[in-house]
């Protein structure tokens, strides 16, 4: 089951620094976050903005490329969440009919979709497992919280 | 005339802090420098020094989109320099024998050209422009110094 997903924005993650791409179910309130790198934030965040620049940016590249060889980008998934990487496919229509689908980072996929107007899926199956590490993200920020607040004389209380 | 060029590294110019590529000729000793960006150069330096990630970056991708729609980079041409800008083309085949040149910021095309051993050449006319940039920098350097060299009490000597 893939749920149908849009780019609602990137933001930064307060505590790493990182950037994250957040995704948004069409047809309901699922969220979707994704750590990703500098870079690929850029090429979402300006596409987002519909920011044009004087040279073509790797992204735009790609897409002039499919442009020029008349091959659809059809859709993106984002099909598998492993070991806290994300896995995404480009799916490609050649103009003799022939289906394609390329293993790609999310990033570099959703920058894609976003600049050649591409639907966007997420694999119910990431939704559950994204919801789960969340939780489990909380829970040891829970015990990190718990840590901070004891005090040097808290510690050896207790024997082993 | 196209001169054939290597991509011979990529190191970082001391007082812009900005990337450059450096090219040198394969049949001679002709050199051109190019600013770029810091991700590109990523992209170029990784590939120079044979780097495998567990994902694919953003020119792996363009590579294996490529590669799965059996279309070949011919070869990548660094074709002109106007305002400070260097301009490329990368020359695609298809596989039904079509031929193609994508307009590509420099940095895009040797970043791709490095991942499937194209041939780079580069514009006679680019090499002189960029030989005479650089000598206008050297001059406007060597007036930069002797401005530096100044005296509060050297200004205001000579009237107009």
């Amino acid at each position: 089951m893939y749920v149908p997903m849009s780019v609602s924005g990137v933001t930064v993650d307060p505590i790493t620094n990182t950037p994250i791409v957040i995704l948004k179910e069409i047809n309901g309130d699922k969220i979707l976050p994704i750590w990703i790198g500098i870079m690929e934030a850029t090429a979402i965040a300006s596409a987002l903005e519909n920011i044009k620049f004087a040279r073509p940016m790797t992204h735009d590249l790609m897409k002039n490329i499919m442009e020029t060889l008349d091959v659809k980008v059809t859709k993106v998934e984002v099909c598998d969440l492993r070991d806290n990487t994300y896995y995404a496919l480009i799916h490609l229509l050649t103009k003799d009919g022939k289906e394609y689908a390329i293993d790609a980072r999310p990033s570099d996929a959703l920058a894609l979709s976003l600049r050649v107007n591409a639907p966007i899926y997420v694999a119910e199956e990431v939704l559950i497992k994204s919801a789960k590490l969340s939780e489990e993200a909380k829970k040891s920020d829970k015990w990190e919280k718990i840590l901070e607040s004891l005090k040097p004389e808290d510690f050896g209380k207790y024997k082993m």
